[in-house]
């Protein structure tokens, strides 16, 4: 017989999920109600209003896609992509590779431009692939690299799209809530994220917004999109109009309710004192690595504050370490992907989980991890760094 | 200022969401942990030996879809459908007209069989339908219409599949849990389920389960699926292997927490007993509507315990009654969809809501409310015929 699962209380400060805030965990065991209850429909109005305001955006067609990012990514490409759409896919992490696949099983034509992992999107090569590529007809990039830990110059890449009539797809999964992301301002055409990074909501959802240009695409296409789940011509009679709702598919009601709550959370904090807050507590987190000789990957200027990619020192065991912060301190930090497997940890700094306390664990965890494995790193010098870096 | 979001506290008998058990909310709300960490690992491991109990299958491929129903079936049909592919596709309710919009948008022709809704699907016609195309590759219907409440006979349906050498796809959102499913001995080869009908979970999940012959036609595609999240190829390394995940999306934990509790919830019942249960309680609900003169759409032989669609009395405002139920009773029934709006109302006994308590409750304020209404029904007779059921 199997019994009910009890999981161990971790502090999340990988990739992702992050900590989930204990008001967003007791929204989500609100009783269940039907999703085309009255008061279920004011409550999407509401979180429709509330994205709008996370995304700094007035799309109208603004909402979460009832399923991960990584069907938030497969909603914008499965209903921009047409058959025979050349789209300029930048690549500097795993997640331009998962675009170029998206891409591909739409029928489009992928132009890869290729960064370094570790780099920005270069600004420069892209405005050469549509020199290139002039027929190009929608620009698709990754403005916070999850596998990287680097931001690229959304507004400047979205500004020679627009140069060239092209659209674009932005990938904001770990940006949103955690650092500056400027929807309507920077002209971004079809954005999506997730819930599970710095909104601190339990994985599951995928908030997604629409330009008007995008949503003209999506109305004028000549072959139905290859998805009928995803289909925004049909989510749009279910999220899209004011009051009544044309039945689409069954809403995920409490993942709407945690992500309703901890956008109300959002909203009371503020977006800008949000990303001030990443700020600051990544600051102090460098202080502390560093004062341990811990490096960054990527150049100081393209840094997220939300995921620190760092070096792992040499002849440290990765998989050793992150198994001592788990069973010793409960601590998760992430693990490098592709390449960057057993050269990086992933230290994120999202949202709830984006605070003094955790800075404190995690750079003490690290150092009293390290120096018990016998590494060659200076000791009793992190917190004090810490600490400075608040006294400030 | 948006606030935070308080749901009534409803009775859900309508087509599902059905009503969530506390224990199921409860463990919803446990602290969310990595989608990679070993304990999480562990629980996606007894989720899938729960799920094979439930749909009484030994496939190696039975696992959560991190979406809907709707997606669950998108998971089937874009994964075995190839290009050019003929599929009979069998309709006698709205999900039959979504099986053809997938086997359509995935490239594949859609042999319809139509029924009347509120009719089993033939198992002639479908003969019928082999006959006239021998070249067929799949058989697509519904086992239990959430539109109409009607069961069809899939071992017999799926045994004119095999005779002409078809795979089967099985739409069973609203049958697991509730009746009786044998996804094995009756020879299914794709099913998909939901969540929030019978394993009265919140909605957002959509268990799938794949045979051997199933998984055989997606590893033979020539094509690469046209759906990277939902691609049966990808989602195998992490939800089919033991132990060690190659990462593909991030799981929806706290979800998952609750199907997992659902699921343990059903292998304490039984799910014979669980089956045996929804006939008890379909039993009293029907004595209670007959007796205030209610009657069926359905024929008796086809009739799911778990969605009873019962003809609105002549006379009888739909929505007033359904606005009343719900506002003086928090009590939600089902309205009808397409041809049936207005006709029919659906109730459903699902699950956690499939008692004692909800059959009177329902019964007793059905009564009450009509005779509020002046509707022209026998008074005073139907809760007695409840009790008679549970007495004998």
């Amino acid at each position: 017989m199997i019994t009910s699962f009890h999981p161990p209380k971790r502090t999340l400060m990988g990739p992702g999920p992050s900590d989930v805030s204990p008001r967003v965990l007791e929204a989500m065991s609100r009783p269940t109600i039907g999703h085309l209850d009255p008061a279920f429909v004011t409550m999407m109005d509401e979180v429709k209003v509330l994205l709008k305001q996370a995304f700094k955006t007035e799309n109208a067609l603004t909402m979460p896609v009832s399923a991960p990012g990584s069907a938030g990514m497969e909603a914008c490409f499965v209903n921009l992509v047409e058959p025979g759409d050349k789209v300029i896919v930048c690549q500097n992490g795993v997640f331009g590779g998962r675009m170029k696949e998206n891409v591909e099983r739409f029928g489009g034509e992928a132009v890869m431009v290729q960064d370094a992992w570790g780099a920005p999107v270069s600004v420069e090569k892209v405005k050469a692939a549509f020199a290139e590529h002039p027929d190009a007809k929608i620009l698709a990039f990754v403005h916070a690299e999850t596998s990287t830990g680097v931001r690229s110059d959304a507004q400047a890449l979205c500004k020679v799209a627009q140069d060239h009539g092209a659209l674009t797809i932005v990938d904001t999964v770990t940006s949103l809530g955690g650092s500056e992301l400027r929807v309507d301002e920077w002209g971004i055409d079809a954005v999506y994220s997730g819930t599970q990074k710095c909104l601190s909501c339990p994985p599951g959802i995928s908030p997604v917004s629409f330009s008007e240009k995008a949503l003209a695409k999506v109305q004028a296409r000549e072959t139905r999109a290859p998805s009928w789940f995803l289909d925004k011509k049909l989510v749009m009679g279910y999220w899209g109009g004011e009051g009544k709702r044309a039945y689409h598919h069954t809403a995920p009601v409490n993942s709407l309710y945690a992500l309703h709550e901890s956008l109300v959370i959002l909203q009371e904090e503020g977006v800008e004192k949000a990303w001030e807050r990443h700020a600051l507590h990544h600051q102090a987190l460098k202080a502390g690595l560093e004062a341990m000789g811990i490096n960054f990957l990527v150049d100081e200027a393209y840094r997220l504050p939300q995921l620190n990619t760092v070096l792992i020192p040499e002849g440290v065991d990765d998989a050793q370490v992150r198994s001592a912060l788990l069973n010793n301190f409960n601590l998760e930090i992430g693990a490098g992907l592709g390449d960057l497997a057993g050269k990086v940890w992933r230290i994120g700094l999202m949202g709830a989980a984006c605070n003094r306390t955790n800075v404190v664990l995690c750079v003490s965890a690290l150092e009293s991890t390290l120096a018990r494995m016998g590494a060659d790193i200076p000791v009793g010098k992190a917190l004090q760094a810490v600490e400075a870096v608040y006294a400030s």
